[in-house]
């Protein structure tokens, strides 16, 4: 008998999960369209039924022990998660105490990057590292904090919201209501931006002058890697941004190491130079050639279940402790 | 047979120290002049003197469980200062081993804004708080965070410089080397800037107009309780610089409380109504009227002692724990 935790990685369009050992195995994984038409209720009824086929299709007896949930807005006290953008249910939904409702196993539920910090510290590029900071460049700009060998929950379970701190007061608007915040530059989505200002801004050449209306960050990233000079200088410009709030950041914490994962840490140097470079130049000298950028040491395809198993684990053994 | 460790401040002109209970009674107290013309050594051993003199002093027994240390640039890990810009001792200096060695007490060194923080926590306005942060604004921005219940070292003692994060990109010149730190802004240093700015760039009246030459924190509070309004608007604008930073800090943090001490802070509602304005203004939605601002709960004039020897308390009973 086998023991292992279910990870689930609950997204905007798609509900990934997988069964995961205390070691990092990850030894079966499905995926289900996350149909928000339907009552959460419902949903998540069919979700639990699709990890107990995912279980009794296993050759080996598993013996669950516990559920984590990372999801956009996910709240680690109340367990809930309210109002996400891209989820159609209103209001506050009571994901942990539905899924203890339907499993009988805890339950434990907390924001996508959070779960990507303990996955990192468990798994991934942190193992044994008591102090480092977890960055996801996606869509947003999500960290998940780890101090004295814990993750920085905040009295809310709201810490780790770096995206919206400031870059520049009267900046770029935020769909958070705010002007400068942080992911309106450091993003895939803030990348884009550049990409359009430096378009209408400069005349600096470029490929991507040849089709506007189609762009991602990934054509940004080829183009880059191609030497288009335009797109080197939006990834110039973002890697400084990042750098110079890293600054910041390491004031705050002194972490000794910083990871990068999602989509815009794909770009890999091409961002990590200048994050580097600026984050180094704007540091107290306390700091300097002390601190570690680096990638997420997990696979990225398996990595929000991974973070999820993890911060479930993580949970277990807290409790064995107390 | 009381129990008491000794909590020694040790300030560039003034080193105070004094006897302290676990519940935090301040049983007795004194000073010496910080004499860094002696060797390092020499002074020590004269301030152990003094510590036991003062011991001896008193009608009970005392029994010494250990010694806390506030000072600046204090490295909890080495139990060192180094190179602090108001000693004259260059390089390393032991101060743990050297007072180890005279009172074969465990001895525990910080810097003076992480003693305060634990004192706070301790002994002042963070009781029994798991998650806050301690702002000192004197002549420059000190700080301590607290989460988990635990104070925030990071990986090399340095973490809780905020006064060293940047508020504006090329904005004043800081002693560090850089520029635009909040503590060019928020300091009783920083306020004295505003003052020159103001006086030079604005033609508000002003009582402070006659005598330009000896301004001090203390005089500009005072103009300001007079309605002088070159003065408020300097605190309107120091507050609000230190609203848009703890924006930020509650971003990363999710703090329940956020106390402020030092000189500047005497100047109460003048610093605190703006900086809580401005915070409220520019937190995301999540944080919004659920963050504290309130003043030290230690009385100024021990609050450095009382801040050490609860460091020292903090550090036994965690021992006790492993």
């Amino acid at each position: 008998m086998k023991e292992a935790v279910v990870g689930i990685d609950l997204g905007g369009t798609c509900t990934k999960f997988g069964l995961v050992t205390q070691g990092g195995n990850l030894l079966a994984q499905d995926s289900i369209p996350t149909n928000s038409d339907l009552s959460y209720e419902a949903f998540f009824e069919q979700l639990y039924n699709k990890i107990d086929f995912l279980k009794n299709g296993l050759d080996e007896n598993i013996d669950l022990k516990g559920i984590g949930i990372g999801a956009p807005t996910g709240n680690y006290f109340l367990g809930t998660i309210e109002n996400a953008s891209n989820l159609n249910w209103l209001g506050e939904v009571p994901v942990t105490e539905v899924l203890e409702s339907y499993s009988n196993l805890p339950a434990v539920l907390t924001n996508d990057a959070n779960a990507s910090a303990i996955g990192e510290m468990l798994y991934g590029a942190a193992k044994g590292v008591e102090n480092f900071i977890s960055i996801t460049m996606g869509t947003g700009l999500g960290c998940g904090i780890v101090t004295n060998g814990k993750l920085v929950l905040g009295n809310n379970g709201h810490a780790g919201e770096i995206g919206h701190s400031t870059v520049y007061y009267g900046g770029r608007s935020c769909g958070c209501g705010r002007e400068g915040c942080l992911e309106t530059y450091v993003s895939a989505t803030g990348l884009l931006r550049t990409i359009r200002e430096l378009l209408e801004t400069t005349k600096i050449e470029s490929e991507l002058r040849k089709n506007t209306s189609h762009f991602t960050a990934k054509k940004v990233t080829h183009a880059a890697l191609q030497n288009d000079s335009l797109a080197l200088e939006a990834f110039e410009y973002t890697g400084k941004i990042l750098g110079l709030k890293l600054a910041d950041i390491v004031a705050y914490m002194d972490p000794e190491v910083i990871i990068l994962s999602g989509g815009l840490a794909k770009a890999g140097t091409l961002i990590l130079e200048p994050a580097k470079k600026y984050m180094e130049e704007h540091m107290l000298d306390v700091y300097k050639n002390k601190v570690e950028i680096i990638s997420s040491g997990l696979t990225e395809e398996n990595a929000a279940i991974l973070g999820a198993a993890a911060f479930s684990w993580n949970e277990l053994e807290n409790k064995k402790r107390l």
